[in-house]
């Protein structure tokens, strides 16, 4: 085999980096599960019908085009999710004596046949939390006490910007705009581009200077609630102040204190019905989302062709960014799983003994397998960051002890195996 | 949209099958960890080339067959990995500096677009634990080491059957038998159809009666390898049993008694080399194999299509009947993931001040969404399996307590929240 590599858009995750995935992934399903969410399963096939049906209504989506499609041995069109949503939306359809409030995570690969350049693969993870049946402003506060509480777990300083679209949308209509979506489009981009650059955009795209006026009278950098509940008639804004009024009284009594409301944030989706949220770095490099949700109260109902409204409010966190994050920071380094290397020199069934010691205090150790000399095998632990080695010959078990050695400082201390639990603990 | 359902041959993991299947994965990963494996995640998407070229020189496999072909955008061929092998395979062959021995565990959904049938899924996970680079009988011990602590810490009571295929190989040889393949494939069957059975199979499969007599002459329940390497000449056979007799060594320094010697274990898959083993229950009414695999020493590097060896030790872990046996021996019950439920009986806001209390302690816990009254609210939490609720009102505040409900008793304690969370804990 001549050519030996993987397909076009995906990717190997190799030990190190899968290690820290896999922390990042533990610290995640340990604050959804405080929160009383459950763990969910769905299947990676999906039938294709499943994966078109939610956009019957509106226009083909991205996500749709780009679904991988493939037949199974009976013909059946089958796709690859390309998101957790879907599949939520069809189990919930699909069992109808759920009870309600259904409060589920789950986390897992999803594809998109896109193009693929650096950060945007074709096989990715998506990590989402949802409570469904709910209309309640507590099940949005506790979604955004989910995202304050994961990332102060991981030791990231975060703000999450919180509005509501029909806020947005309210003031929009106020200002005499009839297509919201092109306008917000626009709006989305207020923090790279600021208030001429959004103006500008705004104007290209056929809106009147009254109309840019009068969305700019609302929509600024760091207005309040207070001041747009005094300023905003519209009814439907209204009703959306009130609902971040009713979030904010929430949050403050769950102690979550690094929610913002911005009146800009649109997030693109067309699905979101009221709150919006994104979760950045306070003060970062990285300036990207590291997650972002909202509620979704129509898309469920939609996708089961019934007038039933099933209301829905989640988010979904970004396994990759905020690993990216992690790394850059160094909140979290690469480290080793193992943490000692045992060497029997010349005495292995004693050097087997020993390892088994360590494992049954959970010390993951690992023990030589080769017939390679002392210099080589520190080689291998020092290449795979194992930070101690215990040696141990006929010498050690004389006195009944054996060498540790400190990779990093090169010091080695004569030990009893119990010192070297200990130590190692 | 009417028809509602998943693909065929799929299934939906419910939270509560899930939450068994994350405290398995828990279980299985934190021994892995403990031996010194490291995890490893490839694709699912991989290149058709790739998947196809494990069975280049022999015959066309079962798996391949099952493979779900699909293209990407740019008419490449791809499929869905069918097991966990062929990727690592690749991993190794594309990545020529990685530090050898590599020790690695992977977990994660495999496809196989077969008939489909009672606990037969078309996608489905596997869990593989693997030694690269070591040619070490300590290798052999180590994995074996791994399958007898995962089930000691499930608590299931595991006896693992080892032989060695140049044993079996070599014993039919000494037997006239040349064509070893067809006569394993009978032998096999020794569990299930006894003597008898596995001789008419034999006969019917064209094997003389003399070579049936030397086959026995040897494979028989209970046969040792003392008496085996007393009794077989053949030389093939001599080396196994050697490489049995130092596995056997190893595996008493590191203190594991379940192993157990059977001649005629021979696991079906063609590609092993040496070392075979298969966990099953000692006493059970599962007679399936819960765990199994074995010595694979030229895989690899056929797959490079290199004359070297890269030889390899391993064993793949059955997650589904893993967790059938655990809730047939109701080792773990579906226990829910959420401790106690907090219902604030008109004190929204010092509810949730509460249940943040509870959750600050690690404690699971969620509250009240909706505006349902006191029975619903504890119908639902009875629904889901929570054993504890809080409920507190304008008279508990009062008293700086709230009142505790054991759900399966219907006691109900008045209590501060410290002693709701010493309780708890």
């Amino acid at each position: 085999m001549a050519d030996i590599q993987t397909a076009k858009g995906v990717r190997d995750i190799p030990p190190v980096e899968k290690a820290l995935k896999n922390k990042v992934v533990n610290v995640l399903t340990s604050v959804f599960e405080l929160y009383g969410f459950r763990p969910l399963e769905t299947p990676i096939l999906e039938r294709y019908e499943t994966l078109s049906a939610k956009f019957a209504a509106g226009e083909v989506s991205d996500a749709l085009k780009e679904t991988f499609r493939l037949t199974d041995q009976g013909e059946r069109a089958l796709g690859l999710r390309f998101d957790l949503t879907v599949p939520l939306a069809r189990y919930v359809a699909m069992n109808p004596t759920l009870k309600m409030p259904f409060k589920r995570y789950e986390l897992g690969q999803v594809f998109r046949d896109g193009p693929v350049r650096l950060g945007r693969y074709r096989e990715f993870w998506q990590c989402d939390v949802d409570t469904i049946g709910s209309t309640s402003m507590l099940a949005d506060a506790e979604v955004l006490a989910v995202v304050s509480r994961v990332f102060s777990k991981l030791g990231l300083d975060v703000v999450v910007k919180v509005s509501n679209r029909r806020v947005l949308n309210g003031i929009l209509v106020e200002a005499g705009v009839t297509d919201c979506e092109r306008a917000i489009i626009a709006i989305d981009k207020l923090d790279k581009i600021g208030v001429s650059g959004v103006s500008k955009e705004l104007s290209e795209r056929g809106f009147s200077a009254k109309q840019i006026e009068g969305i700019f009278k609302f929509v600024k950098e760091g207005v309040s609630l207070k001041e747009l509940q005094k300023g905003v008639k519209n009814a439907e804004a209204v009703e959306g102040l009130k609902e971040l009024e009713e979030l904010f009284l929430y949050l403050n009594s769950m102690g979550v204190t690094n929610v913002l409301f911005d009146v800009s944030l649109a997030r693109g989706l067309a699905y979101y019905t009221g709150t919006v949220y994104e979760a950045v770095l306070r003060n970062g490099v990285f300036r990207g989302s590291l997650a972002g949700g909202g509620r979704w109260d129509n898309m469920i109902g939609n996708f089961m062709g019934s007038k039933l409204q099933v209301p829905a409010v989640g988010v979904a966190f970004g396994l990759e960014p905020i690993m990216d994050v992690l790394k850059m920071e160094q909140k979290v380094l690469g480290e080793s799983v193992v943490q000692v290397y045992v060497l029997p020199i010349g005495v292995v069934q004693e050097g087997l003994m020993i390892v088994e010691q360590l494992r049954a205090k959970g010390i993951p150790a690992e023990v030589c397998l080769g017939k390679k000399g002392v210099s080589k095998n520190l080689d291998y632990a020092s290449a795979l960051g194992v930070p101690y080695v215990v040696m141990v010959g006929e010498d050690e078990l004389k006195q009944k002890k054996v060498k540790l050695r400190d990779m990093k400082t090169g010091t080695e201390q004569l030990l009893t195996v119990n010192e070297v639990v200990k130590k190692l603990k």
